[in-house]
Order: structure tokens, then sequence, then C-alpha cells
């Protein structure tokens, strides 16, 4: 199947966002897993400093019209989620 | 002049990282001008996270083929000859 060149770009930077994303939601769940452990810290600079980065090139795909904002939002916001939950959990331990 | 699609997506990418690479410059020149004043505090944090944030957009727009690795090599290289100078010159008053 042939894409045009708008939609390869589309691809792609649908592509690396889900990446950038995934290596995020990656590190959320080391954090989780590593709940049980009572010297463990919350990295907590480093997981919002990658949710920054992630932010940032989700504003720029947006407006290079590359993904849509609702998409883009979409992945800021189940990060979000699940960063809530990990810090509930680090509350409550 | 008719661009290709292509190109418009390389154009504008180009636009968007070198107004964000002016904004910080203009960041910079605000601290630079406000060197005199004694009580002024440098507010490293705020530029380096918006250095980070165009770093970011620049990798991205560079994965995605928008722009040379060179030119957004560039951008920041230029960026950061000037925070340094703002470092300097901070450290002298």
């Amino acid at each position: 199947m042939e894409h045009t060149k708008e939609q390869s770009y589309q691809l792609k930077a649908t592509e690396l966002l889900r990446a950038d994303a995934a290596k995020i939601e990656q590190l959320i769940k080391v954090q989780m897993d590593h709940l049980t452990m009572p010297q463990c810290p919350l990295y907590e600079e480093v997981l919002d400093t990658q949710m920054f980065g992630l932010s940032r090139e989700i504003d720029f795909a947006v407006k290079l019209g590359l993904i849509d904002r609702e998409e883009g939002k979409l992945l800021i916001d189940t990060l979000e989620k699940k960063l809530s939950l990990l810090h509930e959990a680090y509350t409550n331990k």
C-alpha cells in the first residue's frame, strides 16, 4: 500500500510520539514495581521532565498538522492518569 | 510559487523552531538588559527548561526528516553561546 508523503509524515509522527509515551509509561511501571521497597525514591523530577518533553513534541506536531489536537491530548491524559495513580500509591504506602 | 506538501511541512517546521529559538533569545536578552540591577536573579531554571523543550522539538523534527540535523544543531549551538555569555556576564557582575 502506497502512502502519500503527507500521510507518511503523519504516521511517522504518531509512531514517534507513541514510542516516547511508551517510554514514560515504562518509567511509571518501574516506579510502581519498586513501590514495596521502602528506600526507593519517587523520581518525580525525571517523570516531570519527560512529560514536559513529550508535551512539547506533541504541541509541535499539532501545530504542524501532523496529529490531531485530540489525539495528542489523549496521549498526555492517559499518562497523567497513570502518574496520578503512582502518586496516590506512594502517598498511601 | 507552489510548494509540495513535503516542502510545506519542512518550511513550517523550520519556522516554528526558529520562532521558539527567538523566544529563548528574547528571554536571554531581557536577562542581559537587567544585568545592572543588583537584585535581579538569573532565571536559569526557566532558560534550562526552555532549552530542553526546544531541543526535544528539534530532535523530533530531525527524526521526522523535516529539518537537517546540522540545522537543528546550529539553532541550539547559537543559543548555547548566548547563554554562556549571559552566565559569564552574571559571574563577573
